[in-house]
């Protein structure tokens, strides 16, 4: 017997649920919860402190060495709602990665996305299908599907970022492909530019004529560069005159997100302000950048100061209030709301 | 402590792991088979035989009594694999609904997108937002996201249908709502073609001018019947000469398919010969209308036959066998395709 | 000198236009009428009488053989505002054709997009890459850009039906390719229904799986039964209560119109009522299929009976009033608005 | 008699060809050249020297006063193929605009978009929508349809730039409307970064949240800046390692041309390579920026220098030649791709 076995005071029906059990089946008619008012979600309001990352992973620099066998530093952020998965949400994952002084950690690809945003340092380089991409405070890089990713760390110092999946969701779909790279012998490149960037970081500019198109599924612009984010922001604020401003991150020879399954934005509250309250379906991991604050998740409060870690569940209310002083609070955020949209399954309200 | 407790024999390396796991985090070197080289789907290849769901569902036809409080007398397809959720694959819920001689499921909605296929019988109508569709042997209808339906039967005949919904999809991203109906007394309508087929269901005509334009989200057309689809059939066989064909439902307005997370085709296959090896990223559900014969599944084998519901993972080579005779093995299948392909996940391959 | 030489009363501004002339240049501040407020319609209101045209056509019959010479036996409508040009609007060819017994129109393809629309008779296929379409009254035949078409009339009886093409917008974008049938020794079939019926004719089916995809620019469903096209609009009738109904004939695979220059739509107005005011930026022409009645169409007024052609200008103001008895009023009418949209230059209004 | 008369030496033919011209009908058996193998482009090969453009203009600036009565002091290319029409192709207006020292255009808004590249000089602002958008050289300043524009010159200096428009495109498609700005006594403004660059004009980052969505039909990025092209263009050739680079100009925000009719690329041919030959369905205008160098066109040949002006036709086999020395050939192209692309129309060759 592999399924659940209802019971029923009912001598007859519990025969029947019986015999049902043993065949597979279940009674709708029995089940609890199945079909709520709103989404009832599994993933927990959560924060992981910056501080106490940190510490795990400096420690986990000096025990656990880095190569084939163990590939990645990596702490994952396990949501409490999830039933020890290691997942930050019920759709993403989110960890810190630690690379230390001279380490590399070698080339492999995957079906899931991914993305890295970078806290603090910049001493690292992630090399996509060859490609140089330095990582420095405030930048955002893809790792698109199916690419080829390396990072390395030609420095005296080590390095932390965060890094975000897709992975549950395709995990989910059953559709998890892996491969380890071409050799653990490549040559590492830096360049203070990546090819990437030379091709597509011009605004509205894009290739023509014979230079092949780009691939279809991901942004071939895999590098955003915090100056430029940050100007977008403060622009923004000018224009509007708004303290909560907001902007996407986009493939933009498509117009479309960075990638199909993951949004990711940049938002600036204003030190001294509080935002209007909002909720979503789907659920969303949020990095503090810059400046502390406090954040309402639903019927959760969490202070929040840079580096730390917040998975905010589907559906919950939330506000953000930014700590008074010279800091405006800058927060990095990826939804999972791509695939709700194509799926015609997202919803938004504000109140 | 809510997540993994990872362990290691070396003692500073398991303090580290006991410290990870109260602050939720999970240690990434540590964990075996989260990136497989290809899927390690959790749906089993399994199959839900015709006849013992039917005396099952006889059976609960006697003890239980259908009402607002139970609803629906439905038997939910629970795939071993699953650890007893009462979905048939990973992203698939499907079932098999009874509803007796002047019975009636009353109204409500829900954001999961359901569909009915009928195996049998033509006694039961289906009201979507009002309008009624007949439910016949062979037909094919929608009960999109969002849309009040319910279902009344006004003979002396009981009748059973299949139903498949993306609910576990719709759950997993946390984005299930739910309402009942506007009222217990409505007026149960009957009528031998529904306003959905009177406005789009002529061969390439659609309203024009001052009629309003259909719903973004999913078919306006909501039956496809029996009569048309084995018509299809029959002049793709002739045309191509092939002894396997097949059609996909689809939205006539737009050309998409039925709905954002589902994909609906029916496939015939010659008596007495047997189709090509196919694999694809997702899973399925598979029911046999007509016909009998044998589904490979991987390294399962099913002898199969009318009513009898199997489900397919993901990437697990299939193939059928349709027995000698005079009856074409006629299958109706239900995938979760559009998701992947939405979220550039599809893959396939054909031997 | 090829191009306008303004003129001036004074000298030096003279001088000037002269010497501009000579440089194949003109002074935009002494152009008039070149940005008008509204539209300035080169094509003017216009009817043609299906008496005049059949008579004229049966005279072209006796006098004008068929063959490789001829080629088409067509009487072109050659709008009075067009300068001679042998176009019915600005951007429309209409004409009708008129074909003999035992007589055929050898094969030839064009990359302007062509359309037949059968007024009587049902003596004619038309054979479109090879696949029968027979033709017969209310009918809607498509033969797209570059698809060999040839006509054939096995029967004892001549028949005639109207034209439409893109030809003047292909012409405009210098882009007409033309190319002759590969043999004038193809043997004429007949078949009472087509390959393409076959295959996209059942509403919401569409092939799948080893079928090869449609071609990406025009309607894979190549005819529109006159029997469907009518059903369409006595439902829509019924269902909505109203006077004047439409349908539009589109592609059932991508729910576009049906080619992608030309929009096709069947307006039905009830006997003894009139419609509200319209009007639309673009042009079009209209055939009448039954019944009788009034066109207004800005400050001209037409009586109008079966077989008549209209033209109708970019942004005039019109209204159809259909005589009353037993007959509605159903009109065929061919319009550039899938261009105009493709360029968002569409524009409409309502009284 | 309003249309063409044909004739024919038999008697009854030629009676027949009477009578059909009185109902404005022609007969297709006797009309030349309709339908030609190739398409026979009524644009011609032409160029409009720099020098004869600038003399002529300066002459116009000392003659002709700007106002509302005269508009805009703009001499329009005129194509020698097109019977005196103001129009530099079929498809394109071509022309150059003069603004003098202290000089305003004043405001209007067309249906008909506009754009603007700029030769040399950097003295003027043109408002969009009350946006004022610095022009410089080497910059392209989109004035897209239905917006209001203005130029003003508040310096010393006179200045001249290249106008293209898809006025043959709107008027043929009797499409055109206009309307005067809202007031002559306007306040002219000027901003060094225009807000439209800082909303929009960050590679890959756009407005989210509360920013309102851009207008539909255009690129919100309303101004592209030399000195982005001109690294664009370098870092493709770097790249590439290739002699003949091009970069496309488009809508930062959906990835499409920047204007629904007009596309606009950027080459750089090295000094002293030759490219190979290319032909389009479609016309195009092509102005030199920097370099010297000969354009063959069909049968054409032409010198070609800093200012110059092209017209190339549909189909004409086309390539380019740089003059050896320091400076590479940089040429900005406006063509109709986008329309015919949209109308399934647009075929391309290379040798």
């Amino acid at each position: 017997m592999t399924t659940v076995r209802y019971h029923s005071d009912e001598p007859e029906l519990d025969d029947l649920y019986e015999q049902m059990s043993e065949k597979d089946l279940q009674p709708l008619w029995a089940m609890k919860g199945l079909l709520t008012p709103e989404p009832a979600a599994r993933t927990r309001a959560h924060r992981w402190s910056a501080k106490q990352m940190r510490a795990l992973g400096e420690r986990a620099g000096e025990l656990v060495p880095i190569d084939r066998g163990g590939d990645r530093r990596v702490l994952a952020c396990a949501n409490p709602g999830l039933n020890g998965l290691p997942y930050a949400t019920s759709t993403l994952w989110a960890a810190v990665q630690f690379l230390g002084p001279r380490e590399m950690a070698p080339a492999h690809r995957h079906s899931p996305s991914a993305l890295r945003f970078v806290l603090e340092g910049d001493s690292v380089w992630t090399m996509i299908n060859g490609d140089p991409l330095h990582m420095a405070a405030g930048d955002l890089i893809l790792t698109p599907a199916w690419t080829f990713h390396e990072h390395h760390n030609p420095s005296d110092r080590g390095m932390l970022w965060v890094d975000v999946l897709d992975l549950p969701v395709v995990e989910f779909l059953e559709s998890v492909f892996f491969e380890e790279g071409p050799s653990e012998d490549v040559d590492p490149k830096t360049d203070p530019q990546s090819a990437s960037e030379r091709y597509y970081g011009a605004p509205g500019l894009i290739p023509a004529g014979q230079v092949e198109p780009p691939a279809e599924n991901y942004s071939p612009l895999l590098a955003y560069r915090w100056a430029d984010t940050d100007a977008a922001l403060r622009h923004q604020a000018e224009l509007t005159g708004k303290t909560d401003v907001s902007v996407r991150f986009t493939d933009p020879v498509r117009g479309r997100d960075v990638m199909p399954t993951l949004r990711c934005e940049m938002r600036r509250i204003s030190a001294g302000t509080e935002t209007a309250l909002q909720r979503q379906t789907g659920t969303r991991v949020t990095t503090v950048l810059h400046g502390s604050g406090r954040i309402t998740i639903g019927d959760n409060e969490f202070d929040i100061e840079h580096g730390d870690i917040l998975a905010i569940p589907s559906w919950a209310w939330t506000s953000v209030q930014a700590n008074p002083g010279s800091e405006n609070l800058d927060l990095f955020t990826t939804s999972d709301a791509p695939v709700l949209e194509a799926l015609k399954l997202f919803r938004e309200e504000r109140s």
